[in-house]
């Protein structure tokens, strides 16, 4: 019987520990001292506590969960999301170790981490990346060149760039050489580098990500795209499945081409590949690639009926590959709301403390996944998610229409949470028209 | 806006307002005065109290019940499963008073709930009834003409006959005419009737139903099949859907026949064609006919992605019927278990009391479908069943994996529960070999 290690905690441990022990798999949980009786910890098989709660000296310590993984004897490591999923050491780490790392491997990680390069390698594997100068420009008229093939308006980005320092929008030629100038000096002040490369800008999109599936060995399938478009502060509160606002010949073309990427790059496991989407242009730009499981692979669980768990599972653990992308299909549509311990009205402030009430809407369509329960205590370190409620319907105005329900009946007392905030949402107007886009919550005032 | 009354109480009431909201349908609760409080209450636009706890002065009160239809103004009434669902007096009274009553009309009811007229119409209607005389047989020569035309083993019943008087098992010809005389002594006895009729015995056999929902006007679809052969004296504890002791040719062959029998029936709305289906003979024999929505339509909507709710609304209110059989088709496989506040170690003896710590193993296939929460006091009244859990996995070995996995996290205390008999049983080798039939629990001496 194998044994798999879940180098994570909160809802994520848990939706892992369910998929293994579906799969006759022993879980491993590891926990830091405030997360003493958390769910993950009950359910796992074995649970090995791996320090204070500061992550840094727990789930973020590489050398406490190697050994942690080596005590129990584990075969794998699943790393989840956030903490050390994404850290291409870690992922070296098991492999001298001999324990088999439920991700993509140390070199891609690392490669898709450097967002440079992670753009250069999909360009070449044939996924649309924003328009822009190769690299570094070097002179005025090498700009000139670049704003003329691609269009104004543009953006002007230092290569040491950060904070906006060093950047510029220009919206027409005419201010195209004063702004170079203002960008340079700018970046030479900021970082005494003036080096600057040029990109389109885009001023108003959505966020689209597909999912995809590499079987390690050059073949990949993907299950369809996610609109995550509902963000604050680059954390998204709302997510959706399929993206309603394509049409199946855009949908077509950005999963095939991603998923034929993926699979020139003989990526193994779970992948997530972002775009930005411009509604009015039909035009997808790759942002990033992310070489994990994300928050919101539920929502393509439920139109697919795939478990993606067990999917990253089978490839690095048993290395099969029991999917086909003629099996996959779009059943319904599907939204998620993370809900979080924080307070809206507080500019959304954490609001860790003890649940003492708590009863989810269920029933048809409903999905929660949730690590809390009624007298947990929500502990002040870690992310302030505390559940993922998923309703899944015919279509999206269905699904929305779930949703609000589902999220009326939902009693999380007396903790703060996102929950009212998001059945706000669930009746705005213009979220149900689907007219939204990354700037959504700013452009309509509904945060600052 | 159209507004429905259920004249029902827990999970079938909830289940029933959520499809209601999601319909922009107005709601109207009715409760008894132990109910009050109860989740179908809170969550209705409107709720009236229509008496007592005692059902014979509530909610089989078809007086009372239409009072507070005419006086909340409502254009239905949906009378979910027990209680007035299957008296076809109610349904008149509804007619006559100009309420919509949600199912298929007094006339189809009567017929349904009248035994031999039941058997004698869908035979009719093409349906595989168990073989036998047709009606009374009123001598000796006669009966051995029928055993011998449906060969032995027989059962002959007396026309007047209940608890089993006038009734004999007839194993060989040698026997027949003892035990035919006997059974006519005694029904003579008892009934002062010694009328008797002849059926084919059948020792051993599943129970799979066949749920159709028709348009009224001679159009009817099935949405497949369920197994529900584990019982306890004719209660169902676990359903599965589809059968997977079918053959597809089988499954076919049932649920078309069953469909087209429907359509000429011309029903409307919802019902579930139950039979007996011997599994050596691959042979069904129709049992009779559920003209209601049943407890475990919920699984026959995990595999098919229909709300059957939803529909009988539209066909009943609406006159739409938004449903063709060529859409439907089974997903996966599904699992139920009805977890009754009943103690199975003092012979299911209902366990009345307060939930004071509640948690259900959920995450993704598992659907939840309850009335009850932390806080919540089971009345000693009603029906003991407190929730309905639902596995939906890839195959009848995942579902089964999946039940036991979700079972083993939920917790409800203090209150007794079949939890754990359900847990017991979805680890039981021949449960989950398949090999059942509706002695199961008692052939394996798990019950007595």
């Amino acid at each position: 019987m194998k044994k798999v290690l879940i180098a994570n905690r909160g809802e994520i441990a848990v939706r892992i520990i369910r998929t293994l022990k579906e799969m006759d798999v022993r879980s491993v949980a590891v926990y830091s001292t405030a997360d003493r009786g958390s769910l993950h910890v009950t359910m796992a098989d074995e649970a090995i506590c791996i320090g204070p709660p500061k992550s840094s000296e727990s789930y973020l310590d590489i050398d406490r969960i190697l050994q942690a993984a080596e005590a129990a004897g584990a075969d794998a490591i699943h790393p989840g999301y956030g903490f050390l999923s994404e850290t291409p050491e870690f992922a070296r780490r098991c492999e001298a170790a001999g324990i088999i790392f439920i991700g993509p491997g140390s070199e891609i990680m690392k490669r898709m981490g450097d967002k440079a390069e992670a753009r250069k390698t999909m360009k070449e594997a044939g996924v649309p990346v924003i328009p822009g100068s190769k690299g570094v420009v070097d002179s005025f008229d090498a700009v000139r060149e670049v704003a003329e093939e691609i269009g104004f308006p543009i953006v002007i980005k230092a290569v040491s760039g950060g904070g906006g320092k060093g950047m510029r929008f220009v919206e027409r030629e005419e201010t195209l050489e004063k702004q170079y100038k203002e960008a340079k000096k700018e970046a030479k002040n900021a970082f005494n580098d003036d080096r600057i490369y040029v990109e389109k800008y885009i001023p108003k999109a959505r966020h689209i990500e597909v999912q995809v599936i590499g079987d390690g060995r050059g073949g990949a399938v993907h299950l369809f795209e996610r609109d995550c478009s509902i963000q604050r502060k680059n954390q998204k509160l709302i997510e959706e499945a399929p993206a309603a606002v394509l049409s199946d010949a855009s949908r077509k073309d950005i999963t095939e081409k991603t998923a034929a990427a993926i699979g020139k790059l003989a990526y193994a496991g779970a992948g997530t590949v972002e775009y930005l989407y411009v509604e009015e242009e039909d035009a997808f730009y790759f942002i990033e690639m992310n070489t994990r499981i994300q928050v919101e692979h539920t929502i393509s669980e439920m139109i697919t009926g795939v478990d993606i768990i067990r999917l990253q599972v089978e490839v690095a653990l048993f290395d099969t590959f029991s999917i086909r992308q003629e099996d996959i299909e779009i059943n319904g549509f599907a939204v998620e709301c993370r809900i979080n311990a924080e307070n809206p009205a507080k500019g959304f402030m954490p609001a860790p403390g003890e649940i003492e009430r708590l009863h989810f809407g269920l029933g048809n369509g409903v999905r929660v996944d949730t690590h809390v329960f009624a007298g947990y205590h929500i502990p002040p370190n870690y992310d302030s998610m505390i559940a993922k409620i998923i309703a899944h319907a015919g279509d999206r105005a269905a699904a929305i229409k779930k949703m609000r329900h589902v999220l009326g009946e939902t009693v999380i007392s007396p903790i703060d949470t996102t929950l009212d905030f998001q059945h706000y949402l669930m009746n705005h107007p213009k979220y149900i028209d689907n007219a939204v886009d990354i700037k959504f919550l700013e452009r309509n005032g509904i945060i600052e």
